[in-house]
């Protein structure tokens, strides 16, 4: 297991946009944003459901993390993937930073997973706590 | 071990254009770039060496790694470092695409992980065989 996920009703756009503010209000501004199904269709002219992977950053726990392993950078940033399930539904999926930081093999930057895991979680309860605000494309 | 890496004699610059024009004869394209050195002066106003992180993307392979595991986009794209050490050498290091995928365990991923790992150390032997191109700041 490298995830956890919630699955929820309404739009690409509106849970997108609630995911960044409640990645903001755990302190992880996002750096980048890859539009896997625009990518798809240029490079390959295929059609996909929409699907985002979102690449959020808290800089101070990176920093912390850059200073036990230099290298460390090559599982940064924690992505998050937003994608939209063939019922329409969307699955908000998380990075699970513990499973992915034990390939470091190192008790201070698995103390640092550990905190940038908490908040991830806490962003999921965050989104499944305001479902209610998502618009429905119904 | 997450990562291989190499060091060579250069400037940012030249090693970072280097390395954007080997992942592409590899078949990458670079989707995403993150500027730590930039971020962590802008979010935290702390100084520190130049230090790059390309995200790679062959769109093929993961077009495939995402039929086969809808989630895998949160260990997408393939993360290459560009960074200054101390002593103004240059270390490209790359995501090792098989330690990371074995998360997944899946066999069908393990093989396209393979292929993406045969790809990256042929950039890495090809920003070794050209080591000579780069500009010294020296």
């Amino acid at each position: 297991m490298y995830s956890f996920s919630t699955n929820l009703k309404g739009d690409m756009d509106s849970v997108e946009q609630h995911v960044t503010e409640a990645l903001k209000e755990e302190g992880f501004g996002v750096l980048t944003e890859i539009d896997v199904q625009a990518t798809m269709k240029k490079k390959l002219d295929i059609d996909q459901r929409p699907y985002k992977i979102l690449g959020a950053c808290n800089p101070s726990l990176a920093h912390q993390a850059l200073q036990a392993e230099p290298d460390i950078g090559l599982l940064l940033p924690c992505n998050v993937v937003v994608r939209e399930e063939e019922d329409a539904s969307i699955t908000v999926a998380f990075m699970d930073p513990e499973a992915v930081l034990t390939l470091v093999n190192r008790a201070d930057v698995a103390e640092l997973a550990k905190e940038v895991k908490n908040r991830l979680e806490r962003v999921k309860q965050s989104l499944i706590d305001n479902a209610h605000r998502y618009t429905t494309s119904e």
